[in-house]
């Protein structure tokens, strides 16, 4: 195995597609060196191979070393210059370079190859004794405290003293007598903390920070920043050895950083900051005012030519807008790295859409869809926050995306009362209920600080697209205001959230709105053309608003219509309560017939919005004591006021029916038979609807879901009822005009394994990968979501939260098994997805992968949805369905 | 396909063997005839197959009647008779048969082939004008009810007004005149019910009654004896057709039934019962009293000597004890039907360890293990009440098998106490809670009103093998009393429960008590030397006391010792709950440390008592909350008179431990997890009761286990856990004395769709095959088996409960593909099972199936699981491992 490549090696394959093995900045510096002949000061790589092959044995590979030196030759050879020279010395810097790029948490060291005597070298050949001693006192300083392993503060301690003796506070006023004298000093701390003096000999400098980069893979901050980007721990760094060239020489020279086009709009034309006489870091840390790339043109009128030129054949070779750092050194103009630019949503969209001109790069639609991400399309969809935000107070979770920003009300009535005074509401709670729904109705986001991401709050308000930040334990609701990390929240105190990141931020923060894009809509048209006939996108809508939402975010159908939404509206309740504490089998069916009535009326307005597309309505789910009281809430008050008749009869009904585990109890097509009747009157009344909706002239396509099925019997059964309902409703001269078909939720881990055996009695699959998930796992999403899953992933014991992406190894096998083995038993088995994961494009990308039909969604994740199945297809393989 | 088979048809394999096609007694009325050439009347057997086509078609099969009517033609001819004949008629029977007996279940037409021309015949043949008009009388009534469908009251009711007439009570009171007149007012009865003459055509006759029987199949009364017995409803009926042959005709004559040892005890020697000038029906109904067999000597010494030498004959022909039917008409011997006979549990053994003596039939010892079933052993094991037991007034969940006789007590004091003053005692709650434990220990047997078979009452009165009946609705306890479905039942008064059955009885019933056998124990140890080396079986034990019990009863070592029982001991609870209140790390580890030095001691004595026996300590499994008391309680308390400081603690610590889905929440290796020491904690107390054990010249065997492991990388986590307090613990000196291993349960789904990755970390696999069941169907055992499983039950949405036998299509696909996955990436490794369904025969052979190496259970069920296990085995093609 070769651990070594120099930047102009001729590798068979591009080097920007070596990323694997030369890292993000070593094979754009091989493409720069290597395909485009671009001024680059010459080096070499030393590739993750090496790395891991470190991180694996705890030393240096055998033959590594040996490679590095005759690289180090090679290099000197080609700079004639050596390093450690005591005449003209050669300067490297050592620089880490992974395949992703981790900005700042990594190791790098400059200036490398200075010693006692090539200091006096580099004195020499600078004709600057102060810039060759300061060189060398922070080469000493950062080689000790990165490589040495030396607190930093001692050298720092040493400096200020010396700054102090000089009488000034700036660097630039230590004299080069005391520099010589602080870099002797430096040496000195060296020799105190290691036990062996300042290396001299450059190789053994070249080694040490070789090693000091391939263990900052492994720091505390490194390893906490891929957890959090969900990079991989076992990929491994690789090292860039360059020459150095200095922007601070003098006059003559300066560095900078430019943007092909403008990353915060798109607009074409180059975009970037230099500053003269300064080094990279200057730049980067802010403390000098930098001048646009425009000033260059004044100044430096040939360079400014060359780097417009450069800048054209990187963004025509790399067909893409590219990042850049330069620097000048007397004139002359060096590349130092370039790499695909990163931008905002709506730079992303525009460049995507330009790009495909003639007149531009003219990339492929394909590929212009390719480059818009989810984070793009939410900046685009959602307000967010200015980037000059505030600091946090708190954090809780992101439930639903967007920033709001409000003035505080606790209670649902004040929210929706101040709205109604036309003040801007954000209503904070310790959670939501039913009853809060006309308050967070009125407001521009909700904050609770119970719950998670399935709580009654985050449903809602991702079903609205309105922002939220829920299960944000920090924030402490008491009567009349809030406590936030001792911050003190009175009524109508303003404050902002971002629903995406789940932060809490004191007063009103300014907001961008979100953009109405034509580029987007081309963007979306041109994702909805991949798709075409191969991975359709439906909302979860239990609305005829959500549903009408949803057609214009462009669902093609509704794949999950939840109709226990429907029996929780404020005039529903009581007759629900009814049916279940009905005293004989008449109460229970007059019951039954009054919810008849009621549900029909709705279903009529999701048929209407969804016209000609399909509408699966789930029968009812939820265990039944979801419609009854809290036991302990009743109890309380028996023990301290005592209960009505009513009451008591509530009380009895929810205590006969509490369940241990009512995620596992009587609920989904358990009810139905525990309840007869029940699903009959859901179908009855949705077969009017669809009746209504034909005579009025409309087309409806019904899909009708049996939920939580375990076994082929049970779904036959099921079966039965919807199909006699279906004889009983439907006049024979309307069958033909009405699309009905029955199938089932899998959703339990044996649906999944018995799906052969199911798919005989279904028309189709729904996958209802949260309880699939919630099964497969053992995970209850309420209990361990809060408790279990932040340790979880901060110990790696799990990849990704599993309700976030879905898990490929447990459910994901389980999801392919199903449509496998469902398909093998009936050919061409519609087969989709409406649990959250819908929305999700990881996510997606399995369910490509796996043959799905469609995915489904909340209304305002279509969009991202739309593009996620557009990318996944467009990167797969395809298939010979 | 044919149809039709004579008695004395030579099939090709022995007809005994042909029950799939024959139905039980079709086969072995052919048995008898074709191979033995006893004297049987013959006849003809209409297989199942044309069953399933008539049940499948709803129409009489293409060529059956051709088929029919050729063998009747050849029965008339052997036996000279005809059917229907004016002057010497032939009369047969018509009988169901299915492969499977189901005594009552189905229909018989007897008499067929009476009409008003072949009465006459009768009459004149038997010179018996009364019994030929009786026997039609007979004929009518029986052919209108079952193949007519006419309600049979309105016969009975003529019937008894012709009795009433006569001026007496007794059938034989009618004189035959009568008998004339109501054959007549029979037929008119069919005439007016039917608007057709009764049928006098012998083949319309036969026609009619073969397809009642048919129907007799799909009736309610059958089918629910199927799912009672797990008989499947597709197998169908086969229908025999035989000559009559009447015990009844005179003195000569008489019927008899008898078998070939005694059924009850096994002793050797024939066994029955006879009655002269009777009918088969009147020897079941009991109405007369009937002779023993040994009467027949005396009576009829030639055909008593024909009748032994039959008995001989067919049970060295079966090789087993036969149960025979038998018919002397005018002093010839028929036989009528063989089966291989019923018997008691004594009785089986006695006789399966006979009949291998060279002296007897020759058996082999594998033989005689398979003859044994789970019931026969559950009669050894545990009392049984006498047959002539009560009727139940009420009837709960069997959940630990046996019978129980005491006085009622209804707290645990007043249980403890009665039963130190020397009385039996029957210990009745509404639930029992660790509270109760003292007054169950006390107690003959436990009845709970609430609870499923994972109750607290359930878990621990099966595992102490004390007789308990939980989930009983009908038993409402009160102060000082109970009412059971209307019996008021007072403190003292006696009941009996039979935790088999689950039924309830009023008073002092008697038992049999519980046998020591010494052929039980030879059947079970030629059961152990058929499992050596291939399938163990182990105990879920949790005290040293039970481990003893366990290994007294065969266990070889413990698959499932839960240390959670340990923490509810009364003096553990105030630690564990100072454990979850600590403030800060140090009280949490200080609780602990005391913890730790109790585990420590319950260890040694678990380890002591299976010396050298594996046995496998599974860390925390529950929730913390099961150490808390309920919210409800304290809040309700709370507002009624208020909480102590204390009590405050707790109700707020309850309610920040409060969980949604408790089954899927913060339990097994996640406690471990959020709780950082305890697994630690436990390890260290395991591992110094081992170097206790070293010390004092034992040899202890110690598997940990991991509980509700989701990931290889969780499982690897806590394996670090382990291995770091095995390191600290035991010193080097020891560590090659100390026998330990360190694996995992596999209890959800996904565990087992990783398995492969999971035995990378594992040095063994248990199935947690409850858990498993509950996720895999979303089944929350606690709430679904009292509301849900009953109807699915009955409706046929599930074959069988799969908490009591392992479901095949789903849990059992999921074990064996754990099984395959973990030993392809760990070949060998060690695979048990530890659920309850490691004592469940049916569930056993799935687990030899698959290939696992042990089985677990409650150490009562340790013999019935030896011997299903041998008897899986033994049937079992030998396996390649």
């Amino acid at each position: 195995m070769r651990y070594v490549y120099d930047f102009n090696h001729a590798h068979r394959r591009a080097p920007k597609d070596l990323k694997d093995l030369l890292g993000g900045k070593g094979a754009n510096l091989a493409e720069m060196t290597s395909v485009l002949g671009l001024p680059v000061p010459p080096g070499f790589t030393i590739t993750t191979d090496a790395c891991r092959a470190w991180l694996h044995g705890g030393a240096m590979p055998d033959g590594l070393m040996a490679e590095v030196m005759k690289a180090r030759g090679r290099l000197e050879r080609s700079m004639r210059k050596r390093l450690g020279d005591a005449t003209d010395p050669l300067l490297v810097s050592v620089r880490s370079g992974a395949k992703f790029s981790m900005p700042g948490m990594m190791d790098t060291v400059l200036n490398l190859g200075l010693n006692d005597k090539s200091v006096e070298g580099l004195a020499a050949q600078t004709s600057d004794r102060r810039f060759a001693l300061d060189s060398y006192r922070r080469f000493i300083s950062m080689y000790g405290r990165i490589v040495l392993e030396i607190d930093g503060a001692r050298f720092d301690e040493a400096f200020d003293a010396a700054k102090a003796a000089s009488g000034g506070s700036s660097d630039a006023a230590v004299p080069a007598e005391r520099l010589e004298a602080l870099c002797n000093e430096f040496k000195t701390i060296v020799r105190e903390a290691t036990g062996r003096p300042f290396p001299q000999a450059p190789d053994e400098q070249l080694r040490g920070a070789i090693e000091a980069v391939f263990k900052s893979w492994g720091g505390e901050r490194a390893e906490a920043y891929r957890d959090r980007e969900g990079i991989p721990h076992d990929l491994g760094t690789a090292v860039n050895v360059q020459a150095m060239v200095f922007g601070n020489r003098d006059d003559q020279s300066g560095t900078g950083v430019g943007f092909t086009r403008d990353p915060a709009t798109g607009a074409r034309g180059v975009y970037g900051d230099y500053l003269a006489n300064a080094q990279g870091e200057d730049v980067v840390a802010g403390i000098r005012i930098t001048e646009p790339l425009a000033a260059l043109q004044r100044r430096f009128p040939k360079i400014h030519k060359a780097l417009l030129e450069i800048f054209d054949r990187l963004e025509r070779h790399y067909e893409d807008m590219c990042d850049t750092e330069f620097t000048i050194e007397q004139g002359k103009l060096w590349m130092l790295q370039t790499r695909i630019g990163k931008r905002t949503g709506p730079a992303a969209v525009r460049m995507a859409v330009e790009m495909t001109r003639a007149s531009d790069l003219r990339i492929s639609r394909t590929e212009a869809v390719q480059r818009i991400t989810e984070e793009h399309l939410e900046q685009l969809l959602h307000p967010q926050f200015v980037a000059s935000r505030p600091a946090a107070i708190a954090r809780g979770l992101g439930a639903s995306p967007g920033a709001a920003v409000g003035k505080c009300y606790f209670t649902s009535r004040d929210a929706y009362e101040a709205a109604a005074r036309g003040e801007h509401v954000l209503l904070v709670r310790p959670e939501t209920s039913p009853e809060d729904v006309r308050g967070m109705l009125a407001a521009e986001g909700v904050l609770t600080s119970r719950g998670g991401l399935v709580s009654h709050a985050a449903v809602v308000a991702r079903g609205w697209g309105k922002p939220a930040v829920v299960g944000a334990e920090a924030v402490i609701v008491s009567s009349g205001h809030a406590t936030i990390t001792g911050h003190r929240v009175a009524e109508g105190d303003w404050l902002s959230i971002d629903g995406s990141t789940g932060e809490i931020m004191l007063g009103e923060v300014e907001t961008t709105a979100a953009t109405e894009s034509k580029e987007l809509a081309m963007i979306l048209k041109w994702a909805d053309a991949i798709r075409k006939g191969r991975l359709s996108v439906r909302a979860n809508a239990d609305t005829g608003e959500d549903a009408r939402t949803a057609r214009e975010l462009g669902a093609e159908g509704i794949g999950l219509c939840r109709t226990e939404h429907m029996f929780l509206a404020e005039d529903r309740l009581p007759i629900v309560r009814r049916m279940i504490l009905a005293a004989d089998e008449q109460q229970a069916l007059d019951a039954l017939e009054e919810l008849r009535v009621a549900q029909r009326a709705d279903f009529v307005d999701i048929l209407e919005a969804m016209d000609r597309l399909p509408v699966t309505v789930r029968l009812l789910d939820p265990p039944l004591h979801e419609f009854l009281p809290s036991t302990e809430e009743l109890a309380v008050k028996e023990a301290a006021q005592g209960l009505s008749a009513d009451e008591h009869a509530l009380l009895e009904a929810a205590r006969s029916w509490h369940e241990v585990n009512p995620m596992l109890g009587t609920r989904g097509v358990r009810l139905g038979v525990v309840r007869p009747g029940l699903y009959e009157m859901q179908v009855r009344a949705l077969m009017e609807a669809a009746i209504d909706r034909i005579e009025a002239g409309g087309h409806p396509v019904i899909e009708i879901m049996i939920p939580l099925t375990v076994s082929k019997a049970e779904l036959a059964h099921a079966r039965e009822w919807v199909e006699g309902a279906l004889r009983d409703t439907v006049p024979a001269r309307l069958r033909r005009r009405l699309h009905v078909s029955i199938g089932t939720m899998v959703e339990t881990p044996r649906a999944a394994l018995v799906a052969g055996e199911l798919a005989e009695s279904a028309d189709f699959f729904s996958f209802g990968t949260n309880d699939l998930t919630q099964m497969t796992f053992g995970f209850s999403r309420d209990d361990v979501e809060g408790r279990v899953m932040g340790p979880y992933l901060e110990l790696g014991l799990l990849e990704h939260n599993p309700f976030d992406t879905i898990d490929v190894e447990g459910v994901g096998r389980l999801v392919r098994m199903a449509v496998t083995e469902g398909r093998r038993s009936k050919p061409g088995l519609k087969c989709g997805v409406c649990g959250e994961h819908g929305g999700d494009p990881a996510s997606i990308r399995l369910f490509c992968e796996a043959g799905l039909d469609y995915v489904s969604c909340s209304p305002f994740r279509v969009p991202v949805a739309r593009l996620a199945a557009a990318q996944a297809l467009a990167s797969a393989a395809p298939t010979s369905r």
